[in-house]
C-alpha cells in the first residue's frame, strides 16, 4: 500500500486522558482510535495486525481439531438463569439491554451457556464426542475501570474455545494439547520468551487453572516465576502447600508484574449439569459432559506486544503480525530517478506478494524516519540518491538498528514472503 | 472436512416458531442456530458461506480503493446528538445500554457519525480526499418484528462503505463505480439475474437513492421492473413524474415482491456539517465534505440466496459461496475397498486444496443423499461398489440433477480449485 493513500497520519500526541503506553503508541502511530475508555476502533494498520493475530490463532485452533462458529452477542436470559449467571451480583460486568417488548437481554461476555445449550440439539451419544468448538468474536464487559488501553477493553475481540469431553481423562489429554497450542501462539506472535505458564486458582472443578502471563510493568497481576522451570505461580494461590505440591521453592522465585494473555479452565460439570448437556455411553448410561474453556483476547495480546516490544521511538512489530513486513521509504531529494526507481520496486514487491508499505510522500527524511520508527514495521528499505549511485538499497532492521547497503538481488532474497494479510 | 467429525447434524424439522424459508432450510441443514427471533448463531457450514460472501465483498471493496477498518458497537451519545440521531424517536431501532456510572450508550446500527467524527482527526486538506472507508462489522437493530430469518436480523454482519468526496461531481463519479461494484458482488454470489438496480426515495440530498432488489416472494418490498432496461422503481416513489423522468412507461413495468440486498445513498453534507468534517481547498477556503454510504447485509444476502436458489429438497449453493465445492459421498456397502478408495481420494483432494466435505458416515445411501441435497453443495461425487467395478465416479450436479460416470482423471479435471475458505 502507498502511504500517501493511507487515511491515517501519525500524531505527536495521544489524547490527554490516555494513560497506557500501548494505546498511546497505537493511537500516535494511527493503528487505533479511542471512542471512549476501553472502547477502541481499529484503523487500517491496526486491523492488519489484528487479522494477523487472528490468522495465527485460527491456524492453531484448527490444528487442535477445533470447529469454528460465530455465536451471538445478544443473549436471552433463560440459559444464563439455569447456571445462575444472569444476575449482576454473580457476573458484575454485564451490559444489559432490552427488546421493544421490554424483554431484558444481555450482551455476551463469554459463551459457555449458549454453546452448551446449542449442543444439546446435536450431540447426545458417546459417538458424538469429544468436540472442540471455537469462535473469534466480539465480547462486551462493563469494566468499571478501563485504563489499560486495548489490554482491558469494554468491547474486544476474543478467541474462545470450548472442549466437550466424555470423561476427566479425555478432558485432561486435550487440556495438555491446548496448553501446547497456547505456547505456540504466544511464541508465534513474538512473546514466547516473556510468557509463563502460571498456576492460578481453579474454581470448583480443578485445583488450578492455567494462565499464560507475559511479564511487563503494564501488567495488573503479580506472579512468582521459577525461571529454570519456566513456570510461575499467581500471587492469588501463592502458599507453602502449593509450592510444595508443584515442587517449587520460595527462594527460586522472582516476583514480577505480568499480564494474563491467555487462560484455560477445567469446568467439569459446572455447565453441563444445569444446561442438560448429557450423553449416553456405550452401556446406555446417561452421563454429563466435561467442559473446558480456553480464552485469548486478541486486543489484549496486541496491546501486550506493544508494551513489551517497543522503545522510545515507537513500536517494534515481530514479522509474524506486523501490519506490513517491509517499509519501503523513498528519499526524493531533487532527482526524479529516485521516485521512478522506488515506484518500480514497489510494483515488483506487490507483484511478488510481499506485504509492503511504500512511503511515497513528499516529506523530509527526518519526518519519514520518525514515522517509520513509530509505526514499527520490522524491515526498512530506503531508496535514496546516495544509495542509487552505487546501485544499493539501505536495509535497516527496526529492532537492532543495523544498517546494510545491499543490491537489488540481495534485497529480493531478504524480503519476507510469509503468509500475511 | 470429514462429515463424521462435523458437530452439526441435519434435522427433520426447524423450530416451530420459524416461519421463513431461509432460516428453516438453514437450520434443518445445520448452517445456523436460532437464539431468538432475528438473532442467529452461525455454525461451521454457515460460517463458511458467510466468509465466502465476506471474501467476495472485501475483494470488490478493495478494488474500489476502499480502506478497511473495524469500528465499535458501543457508541457514546455526543456525535449522535450533533446529528439528532441518538433520539429513539428519530432512529426507532436503537438498542441502548449503560456504563456502570449510568452513562447511556447505544449499540451502533450504522456508522456515519463515529466515522465522520474520527476522520476530523486525520483529513483536513483537499490533498487528503477523496477517501473510501469500509468495514465488515456486526450491527444491532431493535426490530419490533423479526420474522424473515436471517434476512432481517436484530444482530447481523454488515458491510458498510462510506465515501468522502470534495464535491458533488467527485461524489457522483464514485457513486457510479460503487454501483458497478455492487452489480459485480450480486453476480458473483449467484443473484445477478434476479437483482435489479431500483430507484428509491433519496432523502434531502439526492432525488433518489439506489437499492439493489432481488426478486423473491419472501421480499418485503414491492418493485416495478422494466425487464428490458433491467431497472426498477420502488413502490414508494412510483408516480407519473418519476416514470417520465426515468424514461419508463407504466405498461412496460411488472410488479414483483423483492428484497433489498444492497443500498447506496448520497448523503451530501447531512453529516459533515453537524460533525465538523470540512477540508481546506486549493484556495484556502473551508468546505464541507460530501458523504455517501453503501450497505450490504451479509446475512440478508445469504438468506436471499437460500430463498432464491433452493428447491423442495434443500439448498442449491452457487460454487462461489458454497460451504464446500465438492461433496464426496461414499456408499460403504459391504466392501472395505470403497472406504479405502474414498479415504484416499479425500486425502488427494485435501492435498490439492479442493474445498471438500467427505461424507464418510456409516449410513444408508438414501439418508446420505437426502442430507447432501439439503446441504446443497453444488458438485457431488459418489463412490460406490457399482461405480468402482468400472473404475468410475458418479458426478452429480445439485442444480440440474445431471449424473455422469467419469474416471478419476476426468474427476480431477472437474473439481473446482477456486479461492475459497
Amino acid at each position: 500500500m502507498k502511504q500517501s493513500q493511507l487515511f491515517t497520519k501519525t500524531r505527536k500526541e495521544a489524547p490527554k486522558d490516555e494513560v497506557s503506553k500501548n494505546a498511546e503508541l497505537l493511537i500516535r502511530a494511527g493503528f487505533i482510535h479511542k471512542e471512549m475508555a476501553g472502547v477502541y476502533s481499529y484503523l487500517p494498520l491496526g486491523l492488519r495486525v489484528l487479522k494477523n493475530i487472528e490468522r495465527i490463532i485460527r491456524e492453531e485452533m484448527n490444528a487442535l481439531g477445533g470447529q469454528e462458529v460465530l455465536l451471538t452477542t445478544l443473549q436471552n436470559k433463560e440459559s444464563w438463569q439455569k447456571t445462575g449467571r444472569f444476575d449482576d451480583a454473580v457476573i458484575d460486568n454485564w451490559f444489559k439491554t432490552k427488546l421493544k417488548n421490554d424483554t431484558e437481554l444481555g450482551l455476551a461476555n463469554t459463551h459457555e451457556e449458549p454453546l452448551s445449550a446449542l449442543l444439546t440439539n446435536f450431540a447426545k451419544s458417546f459417538r458424538d464426542f469429544p468436540l472442540y468448538i471455537y469462535q473469534i468474536q466480539t465480547k462486551f464487559r462493563n469494566e468499571s475501570r478501563a485504563k489499560s488501553g486495548i489490554m482491558r477493553g469494554r468491547e474486544f475481540l476474543m478467541k474462545d474455545l470450548y472442549s466437550f469431553s466424555r470423561d476427566q481423562k479425555e478432558h485432561d489429554v486435550f487440556y495438555e494439547k491446548a496448553k501446547n497450542a497456547y505456547h505456540k501462539i504466544f511464541t508465534r506472535v513474538g512473546l514466547g520468551g516473556q510468557t509463563y505458564e502460571t498456576f492460578a486458582s481453579g474454581g470448583s472443578f480443578a485445583k488450578y487453572s492455567h494462565e499464560f502471563q507475559t511479564v511487563t510493568d503494564a501488567g495488573e497481576d503479580i506472579i512468582y516465576i521459577d525461571e529454570k522451570k519456566r513456570i510461575a505461580v499467581n500471587k492469588e494461590v501463592l502458599a507453602p502447600e502449593v509450592l510444595k505440591e508443584l515442587g517449587l521453592e520460595k527462594k527460586d522465585l522472582v516476583e514480577k508484574k505480568a499480564v494474563e494473555v491467555g487462560n484455560i479452565f477445567s469446568l467439569g460439570t459446572r455447565f453441563s449439569l444445569p444446561l442438560g448437556l448429557f450423553y449416553t455411553d456405550e452401556k446406555g448410561e446417561k452421563k454429563p459432559v466435561i467442559i473446558g474453556s480456553y480464552g485469548i483476547g486478541l486486543g489484549r495480546l496486541m496491546g501486550t506486544v506493544v508494551e513489551v516490544l517497543s522503545d522510545e521511538k515507537g513500536i517494534i512489530w515481530p514479522e509474524s503480525i506486523a501490519p506490513f513486513t517491509v517499509h519501503l521509504v523513498s528519499l526524493l531529494g531533487d532527482k526524479v530517478d529516485v521516485r521512478t526507481y522506488a515506484d518500480n520496486l514497489y510494483l515488483k514487491l506487490e507483484k511478488s506478494g510481499v506485504s509492503v508499505l511504500y512511503d511515497d510522500r513528499d516529506l523530509r527524511p527526518g519526518e519519514k524516519f520518525a514515522d517509520s520508527d513509530l509505526i514499527g514495521i520490522p524491515n526498512r528499505a530506503i531508496i535514496s540518491e546516495r544509495g542509487m549511485k552505487d546501485d544499493k538499497i539501505e536495509w535497516k532492521n527496526r529492532e537492532t538498528g543495523d544498517i546494510e547497503m545491499i543490491d537489488e538481488k540481495e534485497f529480493f532474497r531478504r524480503v519476507p514472503r510469509t503468509v500475511h494479510v
